[in-house]
């Protein structure tokens, strides 16, 4: 009897798109205002589902105090309000599009979650912008 | 041509989390604030999801009349301003933590939809804590 | 590495439930006040989820600024502040159903995105009435 | 000690705007795609606020299931999946703008509540454009 | 150039709408299923709302983390998972509608607040019912 | 008959509040980690209300398309995806909280609207945190 949990969560960053390899009139051909060298931001709303068995005794998949606190640990306190091209070293050579900020959080969790549960996380860079990652 | 028709509901209700082979202080250290002996409460807001093939004629993978008048009678009557611990026979010895209320949820509409019919439910105990569970 | 971006947008439009082989008391009956002869309408939530690769470079499965304006060129011009039944051709001998609307805007955008990308839509009638949609 | 207190409801009808007085090329001009001769449509989302007294045994400013079924008489059932245009009495004179249709739903209610309540209407025309009115 | 500033917080409850002066009769057919003797429950969220001068030297009208801590220590510890007729002061004689657990929370937290400040609540029961109260 | 009527629009920007007359270590102190050198951001969500008597001929307060234009030219187009403090004139000298973006704006837009209509204006910062200005 499988079942998802899913825990929202939240952090407010400054961004950047920009492609290392390409020059100026490249990135801004490509990525637009997204490109600005000052930076803009999104405030990112988080949602982490966790997938498994209903444990018998507790009726929970996981204890969701934990998981709070393990996205708090690992997402929010690296990643709120702060730039995440400068400041957060797992975008230091990847661009931070709100594809990639799902891919580094869901690596980040899987690491730290019980093998045997299965995670996806969507991700809102705006409520009208998101995505959503498996992990496949 | 399969699709997902989605119908939102929703029910008001105490409840509390026990887990009655466990000593009071276990519960006390597993369940922590949710343990409350006098109960607390949540607006739960249900999404019902039936999939099926459109009908040619009406253009409905069901009656969406239908489908909220089954889960009135289903859900909303019997949970809503009800102490699920005490109030609803299917808690008298099974946890109400939201991941079992919406196992109870999927039994109990599964049983009165068309058996060609798939069913899924996603149930929000708060808007930051929610499951979403497809029978399997 | 296989991730969805998600893109909203609408459109608010009226329509009509009917199917023209039935008498229009079956009509009324069927389809009770969605049947009304003068119409009713909505304004229409749509989420269009793109589901592929993330481009190496870009950071990106898809330029969202080019979704944006596909859902815009495909979708919004021609069904925004319309009559779905009259002003809109594919509805002319289809019923404007939420489920036929969501086939119907699935199959406009995929055959305007690369092969490579698999597509799935959702579509708000109401916020309490929605459908999935992921092709057959 | 005055106190507000709100109700949400909704209904789904189509209008068209348009000035009887003008010819149909200037009706196109002033109100554009919202001059379709088909109409269009929306879900109208209402708040009604009801301010007064707190009546000290029962602790309500007002019954709110007299509230909701007071709605549910003088606005859903004559505006719930209407043409409001052509099937609601109020508007065969007055052009449906979200403006006017708040101001007859102020109307509609104000005669109904107690004579020392206030009232004040909130209507969302979309999740975009919305009115208040407070019956000045 | 006064400005107001809004804040918020939510906590999770259970409650009985019950007239101490009234027979078992009389309250249910009041308060209906409201009056359920066992408890029914809420999602209660809360927007507390500051009027007042914005610092020149900080752009602030109030620290937003003060009033995050205030709002956590007035409000949000007392009556987050608790049931408020028996385990808050507050509601040992007084009914706990949304109407006067408004008036309670504003009364805790005008006291703490800088005099200079003006103070309003609002608070959702649910997310169709909800009052707002600007103190007396 | 006053009525106010309200346009959703939104940006979203980098900042970082900071006061330029105190030292890095006040700062720090004060503003926490919004004082982040390297900025964070938000998607500031702006809502516009304008009131004043409805037009008797097209049922408006104001023609909504021209107040979502003017939006669009006077606060969109030089807010957006732009760093408050470096790019945008207005915050040169004025530290970029939300209570001073709120300001700006109103300033902004009230020397563009009839003198006739009454403005204010709410910006949130965050779903959690924003201010309302009504210009007095």
């Amino acid at each position: 009897m499988k079942i998802t949990v899913h825990r929202k969560a939240h952090f407010n960053a400054a961004h950047r798109l920009h492609c290392k390899e390409w020059s100026d009139a490249k990135n801004k051909a490509v990525f637009g205002k997204c490109n600005n060298p000052n930076y803009h931001g999104h405030n990112y709303e988080l949602i982490v589902s966790v997938t498994g068995q209903i444990d018998k005794k507790t009726g929970y998949v996981i204890d969701m105090r934990l998981l709070k606190e393990l996205i708090k640990e690992e997402i929010e306190l690296p990643f709120d309000h702060k730039n995440l091209n400068v400041d957060v070293p797992e975008f230091k050579n990847t661009n931070p599009t709100v594809e990639n900020i799902a891919v580094v959080i869901w690596q980040k969790l899987k690491t730290k979650l019980p093998q045997d549960k299965e995670l996806s996380i969507t991700l809102y860079e705006t409520p009208r912008n998101f995505v959503t990652y498996f992990g496949e």
